[in-house]
């Protein structure tokens, strides 16, 4: 196993005991609720956002503890994302990290108020933290931000809007890939960055953005050259819905010279940066040539 | 113009005032989205949420300008709720407030995203209140328990579950009734109590979740007994869909006569509230006979 796959495998070990707790804390009814919240956050995932945020805690010196909820709530929001973006209307995919979607097993009314539900729950967790002062309540507001209608929610709408009408140009990529997922990358980084008072805050935003697009991009390559057993979902789906994608932009070729640079550009903000940044860069390369 | 009438439409337009602030705000792209969220927000209302918190405010001496984006919040929580229950795959609605439902306009893809898009931006709004100190932590904390996995979402879940499953006892309307539509009538009125460090915080909330049952049960009936003129939705639905209402469970007359029961109460606790009620009051007593 190399250094990263160790860090990874022990930094999801160390969040889903926190997600443990939180899914043993929950006592909502219907049964139906309860259980549709639970299938989606049990269906695993490399919980790479809780990873990444744990390791720049370390590089930063902060608590994990600090983190852990931030981390919950970040996990949370990044799979009703997936529960919405999976459902009929938005990109009706059947199949999820190997399993069906959640609206497969659930019905697509109880999709949604699962993702509904999701995405509240985060938001009392984030709440929460709130009462711990006011680089807390930034923490929350920045997560907020990269989630809601100027990130995530921007970048869905772009894709679905701009996917349809067949329009694509580098502009309007640039602002799916980054909004769509580069922001809900870089909270994570960002987050710990706050709870110093601002330590590299600027480098690891820059970084996340970057690493955001990279990861996006390969997403996309592997739409193209990945299989189910390995991804756990459909492929050659983007060609299909003739989404905008950088493929469908530059070509195979171009969008891997893309992802060359991208990668290049994430390594040198991590040379600005003091400390064993070696989980970033190794995370950078992997991203670069990931099967899954 | 009835006293009641004239406070609402007083309420109503001091509400629509932040409301256009905020959208006058708006900046998001594409443009679809915020076109979206606005078509929501703008289709009118009765914005009863808004004007019950003022109404409260006044009742406790709290500051209208301190209860102004609380009340956005709940505004923007109750819209985003009705997007997501016109969907096909939930009430399946083609109207709201006489206008063609936000999936009718935008589709069903934009229609989740603006719901999510509104719920999120909720918490921005929440969020921002939180530096100003714990008990307003604690008032945003209070919505968030209201419309989550404990209240509004819970109620929805529950509507949906045993709805389709043609199950229906006392317990289960109380459950649908209390969480779907009470908790989110009584966040405006323990927002301002919270903010008053609890003055007649057990009252208001015990009057809320009578008043919001009373609410709903007048709502039951009018689908029985409306227009679709008056109303701006839909009639008939509940039976057509075999809904869990009162009127399914105790008959068209039993329902007046548990609403006669619920407006007394509410009457009653509003007895034990000094200062001037009489808002209050003449809303139970509109609320038993509206007609839309």
């Amino acid at each position: 196993m190399s250094n990263l796959d160790s860090k990874l495998t022990e930094y999801a070990e160390k969040f889903n005991a926190v997600l443990r707790n939180f899914l043993n804390s929950l006592k909502c009814e219907p049964k139906i609720l309860a259980d549709s919240l639970k299938y989606s956050l049990e269906a695993g995932g490399k919980r790479i956002r809780p990873s990444m945020m744990f390791a720049a805690g370390e590089l930063l010196c902060v608590d994990r503890t600090e983190l852990e909820q931030y981390a919950l709530a970040l996990e949370l929001i990044h799979t009703y994302s997936l529960i919405h973006d999976d459902l009929p209307e938005m990109d009706n995919d059947d199949y999820r990290r190997g399993k069906p979607s959640n609206h497969k097993v659930f019905g697509a009314g109880n999709a949604v108020l699962a993702g509904d539900g999701l995405l509240n729950t985060a938001y009392s967790i984030l709440l929460s933290e709130c009462r711990k002062g006011n680089k807390y309540v930034a923490a929350s507001e920045f997560i907020c931000e990269s989630a809601g209608i100027y990130g995530m929610i921007a970048g869905q709408s772009a894709d679905l809007f701009f996917g349809a009408e067949g329009q694509i140009n580098e502009e309007i990529l640039g602002y799916i890939y980054e909004n769509k997922t580069a922001k809900m990358l870089t909270a994570p980084l960002v987050v710990p960055a706050i709870l110093t008072d601002g330590k590299y805050y600027s480098e690891l935003k820059l970084f996340g953005i970057n690493f955001g697009c990279l990861f996006q991009l390969t997403d996309d390559i592997l739409d193209v050259e990945g299989d189910f057993a390995s991804l756990g979902k459909s492929v050659g789906k983007d060609k299909k819905e003739d989404k905008c994608t950088a493929v469908k932009l530059f070509g195979l070729e171009g969008a891997k010279l893309r992802a060359d640079i991208l990668a290049d550009k994430c390594l040198k903000i991590l040379n600005g940066v003091e400390g064993d940044t070696s989980f970033f860069e190794q995370l950078v390369l992997y991203t670069l040539s990931r099967k899954s």
